[in-house]
């Protein structure tokens, strides 16, 4: 019996034989060819396979895993098709007479390195594309198989050094019953299709590869982070043990699924999720999702050669709003700049992307992205409870204008005959510190508001979350931001409007009880934070938690609020 | 006649003849040479001579201008000691067989090239240094004379494209009337050199140098930023005018230069200055400087190859509070990462640099530099009155921290038997949003406030005022800013403590009745907006200022605030 320590990616315990997904030997030599046209259509060949086979794993993915996940292998379909990458290989075969794997191996790692050198997600997500598939079209012109975890046919715990896109959206949970790996941390590609898939999960071992033998028995526990390698009986039965009490958990929270949220005496809050694409609207109604409290448009922008058609982001939107069947959908316009670009749009770039050019500010300048988008949510309104939100407002003007600019494209529509909800609720992010303090001035104009606390805290504290070195300084509990969190709400309530919070605090253990406390109307967070919250809801007293508020608020520092919090209500 | 439309970049007229400072024409072509030990010893010889050039000039800027010009001088002459750029240019020389211009200019453009394209201020500047010592080694290895500015001895109006370091120090401000350039901003070396030497300039014509001829009469109104060439008689006239109503309302500044800051009904404010160096201490007391307000002291670190020794920085803080007889110096200890970089501290590349590691995140982790600035404050506190504050404070904890430090370093100075004052206050700076949300928490630990409106506003709007497309959010009459202002001024004087303000906001003329109003203890601005703002505080009166406080801060844009100060303070 051995135990590593690593990360719980996701929660749960897992325990069955060890299957290394290893990597396959792709060493490439370089070698001179004779014929070199006859080289090159045996690399066209090995591409050909190579796409066959991702249409194959591409389908296999929809099927199993939604869209998203299949849009992986689009993506890789489309590297397979791309003459920037494909002629310079052949030309490289031609020109220089070498093997096809050295001139792809070494064109693809030219391309890989200047693009993982941009500072910019997108491209780095490309070079990740390419380095997947050119293992892939290296296995067919070598004739070594690539692993395919799709074939796997018995309940295993994986191991591996790492899992690419490809890997992962090949996983089928049937028998994948949950993985460890030596590097990536809860942020990495893995650790957040571990969590979407509900696989207990360990990452950043740092040794699984190195220790562990194919085959042998495996204990995944996903909550604490711990593996346990070859375990004895007794530890088997205590982890089996600890399954149990967590599955019981989980059917504890399961049973609130078609509840409401209301606490011990009997007050309601609304629990939302945050999603990304039409695909996570399954996840949220599993979870019991009361609405969407943020749907980031952005991913509707991302991985495409071109801003998306009027009729494509339609489609989308009346997606998740008939999916959502009447539930409300806070859909946020564009937020897009910043560190999130866009390889379409020429944005410049900047010395602190977190204070620049991003988001509402880039869509009143670049009206007709922001205006297509208008048209499309308009359009979209009839087919459910539609709330539009705009991010990244500062200052009264700016949600001044950027309404206007909503009403004039509604007018259009219904002067040329569209039908448009009359009952579409129009408010703001409330993440620049600027708004929170003068919250009363926006409550005015606004039908409502919602509190994004990644970047309000990041602001308020003026520290990047992201800078390990400043990381201490986000705070979510910092009595400044208690404060203003609660200006908002106050000033909110003063006007009859409706105050929620989308930031990752929403469905924070610690955060719950005070937030309830201030009066927050929606708590918007990943749908499977959605049980667990309303199970601790369930169990809490608003009265109560409002009778701390002044208390907290005139703490002066974090651990001070974080060490009453959990002293007064066991979080 | 012709006018030409610049940038008003120092105030007032000048009319004078025009003295085009040309570029000398340093074409340098590429030669074989035979013996290469020749060449290399010519180019030695034209490092020996510019050295000994630099040396004089030095010395002139010494006498005529100050510590600070010369240095500019010194950090020329280390690039001209500095093997790492000879020894290249030397083997270049020798390896190649090229003449001495041709392996200069190459090797120097290299490294011009490589420092520019560093987002470093610090190492572009040293590019500007190389490119100003290459020119000069290159006219003397040319034969052609590089254009001597200090030789001017009939009073002109300067022509040119633009000013390097060397032409501006060695501007004599007793003939040099004035100077006009095609490029540069506000912001740029050439317009703060002018600001400094009190000459008025105009840059930014674009056309003057290819306009205006040598020794035509030249009118620079550096008020409006007008530059009229061949002016008629009238004109001239006009301009004279204008000239003496300008320096009437210099003359009645200057009555203020003894006289208390008190306004119309008696209540008497602060008027501080902002400087960098002890030789600032000069200008402060010019200008009728009460206090120093905000000493940085980022200037002791910067342009140099190692940090400075505790002794260098006592014998600096000493100085500023000899030269201040007694009046407050408020020493900001170091501000430096962000945008300020030292080349010998290794700082990490950051994404957001503005919400990185920097200033009290650095010292409070890089303790030695930190405890090294804080023992020659507490040795210097004897020579005057010296406050000590911290900068980019986040957390009440980071102020106890910095604080307690400060008291460690003190009680370790005292047993050692070095006299200490014991009357030292110790403050922060407020530039962070979450301390003004919770300045009445700092209010209780802290002896005063002083409000880096630069930064705050920044954070708050969430707008880097560096970056041109989100320029206009930095607002600093938004009512959210000067809501964060009176959280702090009122959270001070319930505690009996003072605040002071050291953004450019402090010198403002629509923002000075407000901060009166509000309550603002001490202003602290650059030197020559002293007299300005004392004038205009002169003929405030404070209770009607106060009467429109809750007004003012009930407004939702910067807009209204902005139209009503205009039209009740007539600004």
């Amino acid at each position: 019996m051995q135990e590593l320590k690593g990360i719980g990616a996701s929660a749960g315990i897992a325990i069955a034989k060890a299957y290394r997904l290893e990597e396959p030997d792709l060493t490439v030599e370089k070698k001179n060819i004779s014929d070199s046209e006859a080289e090159v259509s045996r690399f066209e060949d090995a591409i050909t396979r190579s796409k066959d086979e991702l249409e194959k794993i591409k389908e296999h993915a929809l099927k199993e895993l939604g869209q998203d996940k299949a849009d992986i292998f689009s993506a890789h379909l489309l590297v397979l098709s791309d003459p920037e990458l494909l002629n310079p290989i052949k030309e490289k075969i031609s020109s220089e007479s070498v093997n096809a794997e050295f001139a792809l191996k070494e064109t693809a790692s030219m391309f890989v390195s200047m693009f993982e050198s941009m500072d910019n997600e997108y491209m780095k997500e490309r070079a990740a594309d390419i380095r997947d598939v050119t293992k892939r079209v290296t296995g067919h012109l070598l004739g070594v198989e690539i692993p395919n975890p799709s074939l796997i046919s018995e309940e295993v715990i994986i191991v591996a050094e790492d899992l690419t896109p490809s890997d992962t959206a090949q996983l089928n949970r049937e028998f994948v019953k949950g993985f460890t790996t030596d590097i990536g941390g809860r942020t990495s590609h893995s650790a957040i299709m571990a969590r979407s898939l509900e696989i207990p999960a360990v990452v950043g071992t740092k040794t699984a590869t190195g220790t562990i033998q194919n085959g042998v028995t495996v204990i995944v526990d996903g909550i604490n982070g711990d593996v346990i390698i070859d375990p004895s009986a007794d530890t088997v039965k205590k982890y089996e043990e600890k399954h149990s009490a967590y599955m019981a958990q989980k059917a504890e929270w399961a049973k609130l699924v078609n509840e409401p949220t209301v606490s011990k005496d009997g007050h309601h809050v609304e629990l939302a999720a945050n999603i990304g694409t039409p695909d996570d609207v399954k996840g949220v109604l599993e979870n019991g999702g009361e609405a969407v409290g943020l749907y980031r448009t952005e991913f509707l922008y991302m991985g495409r050669e071109q801003l998306p058609t009027e009729d494509e982001q339609f489609d989308a939107y009346k997606a998740v709003l008939e999916r959502m069947e009447g539930k409300s959908v806070v859909v946020r316009t564009l937020d897009i700049g910043g560190d999130k670009e866009l390889p379409y749009l020429e944005l410049p770039k900047e010395m602190n992307p977190f204070l620049g050019y991003r988001a509402i500010r880039l869509c009143l300048d670049e009206q007709e992205i922001f205006r297509t988008q208008l048209r499309a949510l308009l359009r979209a309104s009839t087919y459910g409870n539609l709330k539009i939100m705009f991010p990244m407002i500062a200052t009264v003007n700016e949600f001044r204008e950027a309404k206007a600019i909503l009403l004039e494209e509604k007018e259009k529509l219904v002067q040329a005959g569209q039908v448009v909800s009359e009952d579409i609720e129009v408010g703001m992010m409330v993440e620049i510190p600027s708004t929170a303090v003068i919250a009363d001035q926006f409550a005015k104009e606004v039908d409502f508001f919602s509190i994004g606390t990644n970047d309000l805290i990041q602001y308020t504290m003026a520290a990047d979350r992201m800078n390990e070195r400043v990381a201490y300084l986000y705070q979510p509990y910092n009595p400044a931001i208690l404060r203003l969190i609660t200006l908002v709400i106050e000033a909110a309530h003063k006007e009859g409007k409706w105050v929620g919070m989308c930031g990752e605090m929403a469905g924070d253990e610690i955060a719950i009880p005070i937030l309830l406390g201030l009066g927050l109307d929606e708590f918007s967070m990943s749908a499977t934070s959605i049980l667990p919250a309303r199970t601790q809801i369930s169990k809490l007293s608003k009265k109560e938690a409002e009778s701390f508020k002044e208390k907290i608020l005139s703490m002066s520092t974090t651990e001070e609020v974080v060490a009453f919090v959990k002293e007064t209500f066991n979080s």
